[in-house]
């Protein structure tokens, strides 16, 4: 691996001081912003993470916040998910497409209140397309990027080193509900969510310098729980089938193809921007989707372009995020594979960088 | 130095192969796509640059294609720069502003017809905006990211190089305008310019597959000029004053704070979006402004943060780029200054990881 150049456009966040204290090895660059890839070796990261608990610097997903009398509006229309049933307090998965129907970014949407929401967003600068749309249609509303980082608390022992800290009412947070809660005179959404499987909370922290108190006082806390700093674990993201944007899709694929279409309501979308674009793909279906794909190796070097998926001499599809997993003793994977080849169970191999490897579309992700 | 995380959202461009047949050592991340920043060591490259030619993957600087009856309607609503009498074959430099007249790019813009333009980003997605506001005002236009990778050729033997290969006509064009030209049978835009103060060429090669037998084409053509493979240089480009969008100003900043002001034709740029918000900074004046600042040290580490700038236990301003100059026997940077304290010979302290170190302000940057 190549090292990365430190400067100021590759923005560190209120967590920085505490990831680097405890030995990050490895960063990716997320919406201009550092995020930790690697603390120990990214498969003892994942173990750990699957035993105990972690605190992730998730900063780089950065909120664009939408205040104002056409707050809700404007949300709508960034998305084909219905969300006239959202309730403040709640979060939505919510794709978000443009007039071809093109995914801009697979945010995290928190309602705040009515005219207040957050969202939370992965690697694209969708603010500056919010904006834009804003700006064009002449919305009433205030379009920023506030002063908040998220910090994830990940791993079976989370519910235990978040109760220790905010109280026995954090326990009582649903899944992908949100509630405020206080930490030294500082208000904080804490919402029960996280880039894994293994179950957790993430804190959006309002305000830059109550980082690292936050941080010391987590780590303080779980001292005894062996709370480590952790980051999102590509082995295990990918066993559970967590996609990441501009990895496993672009803004060249829809969300029916991407196997986002349950939360997708084209019919009653109205005011989605891509909905006419959306209709009929979600009438007929897609003709490519994510997939599953094991692989047959007892290695994998990294993913950094697509591997071509073949069925013989015919490309069939690609592998945009893989791995050797420890836990299932072969290699995970996602793929975009067409509907001549999607189904469970087809033998295929992918192109990789170790030469052609067996491979097999699986009905469903391993986690 | 941490190590970078490879990853297809990471895009690598036509010429990774031959950037790392040349030994890359360091990456940064910029427009989502991996941009090389070290070969040998910074100031050999340095060195290097200033005496013989480079060949520098630039594809990071990403096109918004603007297309259509209303193209230029909309490229002109970006900007408060007058584009009305520009022609095409030109490149003009471009603030791009948003409705608060925050910078939220600083493109150059080439116009290759009246209605079909391409704008050559900086690092932020401004195909969001752009496609954002195209929408909002429901414009005639087609907005997208072409597949096109600049590749820079700089240094003073930048011209014997590029006629070698393009011919001698290559020698005719003039600093910021383009011309075509062919490679094996591929049209390309070539335009004198290129982010350094060396001299040379930017070749916007259309089509990923003729990337690189260009880019060996040029290694083979200059190999008694002492071709290597290159990158925008840290110190090269602080010393020539040549600003980083993301490091030396953000949406935070107006163009006039960043010493843009003569690229901005407040009064005539009729249909700038910011054109309003900016119209009062244009008739009096920023209050803080980007100036050359020298340090005094033999040393500095890589400036990952701003440099408070301190006027005794005043800030005054900070510094977003800096590096220690070989050729200049002193620190070179870059840095925001409030007016109280920006005239050219002001003492001033920088708060570095060094410690406090000297600093003056210059009253022009060193090349």
């Amino acid at each position: 691996m190549a090292l990365i150049s430190p400067s100021r456009r590759l923005r560190r966040t209120p967590f920085s001081d505490g990831v680097e204290a405890a030995g990050v090895k490895a960063y990716t660059v997320y919406n201009r912003m550092l995020l930790p890839t690697m603390f120990r070796t990214v498969e003892e990261d994942y173990a750990h993470l699957k035993s105990a608990v972690q605190l992730w610097d998730v900063s780089v997903e950065r909120q664009v916040e939408v205040r104002g009398p056409d707050a809700g509006r404007l949300v709508q229309m960034l998305t084909p998910r219905d969300l006239r049933g959202m309730l403040p307090g709640q979060c939505y998965y919510m794709p978000v497409v443009d007039e071809t129907g093109g995914m801009l970014n697979d945010p995290v949407v928190l309602k705040l209140a009515e005219d207040r929401w957050w969202i939370s967003i992965a690697d694209s600068d969708l603010l500056f397309w919010v904006k834009g749309v804003a700006q064009g249609y002449r919305l009433d509303v205030l379009v920023d990027e506030p002063d908040v980082s998220p910090l994830a608390v990940q791993g079976p022992k989370a519910d235990e080193l978040m109760a220790r800290v905010f109280g026995d009412a954090v326990r009582d947070i649903r899944f992908f509900r949100f509630g405020w809660f206080d930490f030294q005179g500082h208000d904080m959404v804490i919402a029960r969510s996280g880039y894994s499987k293994q179950g957790g909370f993430e804190i959006y922290v309002e305000g830059w310098d109550v980082g690292m108190p936050l941080w010391n006082a987590l780590m303080e806390a779980g001292r005894d729980l062996d709370v480590q700093a952790g980051c999102p674990n590509a082995i295990e993201r990918i066993e559970g089938g967590l996609l990441s944007y501009g990895n496993d899709m672009t803004d060249d694929n829809t969300p029916h193809e991407c196997g986002l279409g349950r939360f997708c309501n084209t019919a009653t979308a109205v005011g989605c921007i891509g909905r006419d674009a959306l209709l009929r793909v979600a009438k007929e279906g897609p003709v490519q989707q994510i997939r599953a794909i094991a692989i047959d190796t007892k290695a994998l070097p990294s993913c950094d372009r697509a591997w071509p998926l073949m069925a013989g001499k015919k490309r069939v599809g690609q592998v945009t995020s893989a791995a050797y997993s420890p836990d299932y003793s072969e290699g995970v994977a996602i793929g975009m594979v067409r509907m001549t080849h999607w189904d469970e169970g087809t033998q295929l191999h992918v192109q990789s960088p170790s030469g052609l490897l067996p491979a097999e579309v699986r009905e469903s992700f391993w986690i």
